[in-house]
């Protein structure tokens, strides 16, 4: 049973797509797999309506890619399945990506055409690797971009991250990740915690209020174990009672109330004022159930301290992927791109840089041929760091908190129309030169 | 590094929401813990305009449930941010589930109401499953939902599933589980042919085409390598050529061409008559490209021999998540629910059956309390059957291939209206007894 339930080991070989080996294969045979390439991951568009994206899970990349090792477990399921041949395992049971990549740090813009990742090696050993590059790269940036304008629309108030139960449960922790990343205060999920470091909320569900007999012993119970700066539950029966009854069980020192149905705003205000009539003027209220960036920005002017946000964010709310893809634009030096009329691509490797006003506003993502570099203004910056080298992860990776101060300072940058929530075209135009 | 980059170990108990650890905490100190305690999973409603829903995942929630144990490492993580104190975390060292649940089988429909899954035990050793069982279900019968609907619009054609790198790195292998169960032929996923033996397919992508100096010295290295049944890819750069290039390299025993960019239907029409043209009438036709139940519906005229279906499948088809909820129902065999105004629900255990008309066609979901079961008629179908029983899966579990034939036979049941793909009722009303 337990082979099941999760990764049995840390290899994330076989996180791929069959066409990757059988290619690797025939590639291996004709001599052109030892062809130096390069691989560019890029959005042709950002999701109808968004004014941008935000970069998530290049870290994750960076690992996965250093993960990916085909044990004695992958080589035996490739040959019991005869997926490739005996000369393609061996090479596999070798394999040890050791290219170079660059990319843009996580808690940067992109926009259409930014050339997110760059992965340069043989083609061999850089075509095995877009399946999981890509699986982690679109979901964590959709997740991204999407708690992004939440922490907008937010205008500072902490949000927490409530959306495991919404998603696969593995997706769930790198789902919490990325939300994090892009501002959101904590999360509910405890892997999260253990792996990444985010701290973790919770108090009581309303299974826990039916639980006991009435809803004075649930909070009795409550603060008994956590104290009175806690934030109890009110709307399992009726609101206006169970604010009564939590300020006289935990006082006027009650840390806080959750409401999680209804109108929230309505019922946000008149939570306020009754608890100030009580004396609770410091008792805060969390509400939840069912916001997305929109609702949060309607209760912008509601006395709201907190929210809590589950299904909209995990979901990437209304774009659940980010469509990256991931392109051979390289070979041997030449630039290569598809030429029917249909999702044609541009060739050559390519760097980016943001030009910017001298206020700081973003003005436009230049997009160029690596090699042929445009004249860097005073206020433009450069978009790709380094990330690996020969197969190793630079000393210096940027940190996730590295990540959450990029996004803030970024966002900062854009012209005033990219923070709408309401559909539009891309902040600011790439430019291809 | 490694650790950050999956499953360290086999343990799905930090798959969990930090509430449900403050709970038990709480619960335990009061002694209400050990109350008697059935959680009911069910679905408010189905997505928007949805006629049915697939239940997938309960088998991978009995090994979640399984797995489910705070070895050292849990409880360290625990111990150092201290989510709960030492007693709590004593319980949770030694904590083993119990209690027995019962739930609809893989491949069976599901409608709004519908007892998707109970578990009974004390409180404690229920209240702690609610994410990981939750994010099974919502993620994998998501995929599953979508996934039924597009192979009925495939009427009979194969569908193969190539989403993984739309969706988390593990999300992608549960989603080809779900596509499979729900009439996907194959998967493009190796980690999914692993850990379900789902059979795995593949051939090239564009960047193998790129890769050589030719469309023609591609084909031909594909070919050596895999014989002339293989598929070749043949709108790198122009179709017609690429065709002609194909069954001339291959000869007209070609296998079959995959076309993956433009409106494949007028393309797929083209090459069929080029093929028959050039004697290669048995080379089959793959199209893939942004399909989704209602393209593939679209294209029921043309002469398509098989699919390729990639983000709309992973993603739920705009439906991501299947919303289920976990909610306790009773407290010592005593009804409870929440009676706020707002997500009200219904008490007490619960079971249901489905009615049918002698034709076989379904007529309507009937929940009822377990302790009062109305009678069974003789085309009536009880819908449970026991999974665990003292916290042990039991002997018999249905396979994943029994879920595949569940779900052909459930779908021949569903009224005609119900496998109408436009917006619409549930196919059957839900009756409460």
């Amino acid at each position: 049973m337990a082979e099941q339930s999760g990764n049995n080991d840390n290899s994330t070989a076989l996180l791929t797509d069959h066409y990757e080996l059988t290619m690797l294969g025939s590639a291996l045979a004709d001599g052109t797999g030892e062809r130096d390439c390069v691989f560019e991951v890029f959005a042709r568009r950002l999701p109808a309506g968004r004014r941008y994206g935000v970069v998530a899970g290049t870290a994750r990349v960076v690992e996965a890619i250093t993960d990916f090792r085909f044990t004695d477990a992958e080589i035996a399921q490739l040959e019991t399945t005869a997926v490739v041949d005996g000369d393609t395992l061996s090479w596999l049971a070798d394999y040890e990506f050791s290219g170079d990549v660059d990319g843009y740090p996580e808690g940067e813009l992109y926009f259409p055409g930014s050339p997110i990742l760059t992965v340069r090696g043989t083609f061999a050993e850089c075509v095995v690797l877009e399946t999981v590059a890509l699986s982690i790269l679109n979901h964590d940036s959709a997740v991204a971009s999407a708690a992004a304008r939440m922490s907008s629309a937010a205008h500072g108030r902490p949000i927490i991250e409530m959306g495991g139960r919404r998603t696969h449960e593995q997706a769930a922790v790198a789902a919490a990740r990325a939300a994090y990343l892009a501002g959101f205060a904590t999360t509910s999920n405890l892997e999260a915690g253990r792996r990444y470091g985010i701290p973790t909320r919770g108090t009581v569900a309303h299974a826990f209020m039916l639980l006991h007999d009435s809803e004075e012993a649930a909070f009795r119970a409550q603060i008994d174990k956590m104290g009175v700066d806690t934030t109890l539950l009110v709307d399992t029966y009726d609101i206006t009672a169970g604010i009564e009854t939590a300020v006289r069980v935990a006082g006027p020192e009650l840390g806080a109330i959750r409401i999680d149905s209804g109108d929230v705003g309505v019922l946000a205000r008149k939570a306020r004022e009754q608890l100030d009539s009580l004396g609770a003027s410091d008792t805060r209220i969390v509400v939840s159930g069912d916001l997305d960036e929109h609702a949060i920005a309607a209760l912008r002017a509601e006395p709201v301290d907190a929210y809590g946000v589950g299904t909209s964010v995990v979901t990437g709310s209304g774009a659940p992927t980010a469509g990256m893809v991931y392109k051979l634009v390289e070979v041997d030096g030449r630039p290569v791109a598809k030429r029917s009329e249909h999702k044609a691509s541009r060739g050559g490797r390519k760097s980016a840089l943001r030009r910017h006003k001298p206020t700081g506003t973003a003005l436009e993502e230049v997009v160029y041929p690596t090699a042929k570099p445009p004249e860097l203004g005073e206020y433009d910056r450069e978009l790709l760091i380094p990330l690996m080298r020969a197969g190793q992860p630079v000393d210096e990776l940027p940190t996730l908190e590295d990540g959450r101060q990029r996004l803030r300072r970024a966002l900062v940058s854009l012209p005033w129309e990219g923070l709408k929530l309401s559909g539009g075209d891309p902040a600011i135009p790439t430019t291809f030169s």
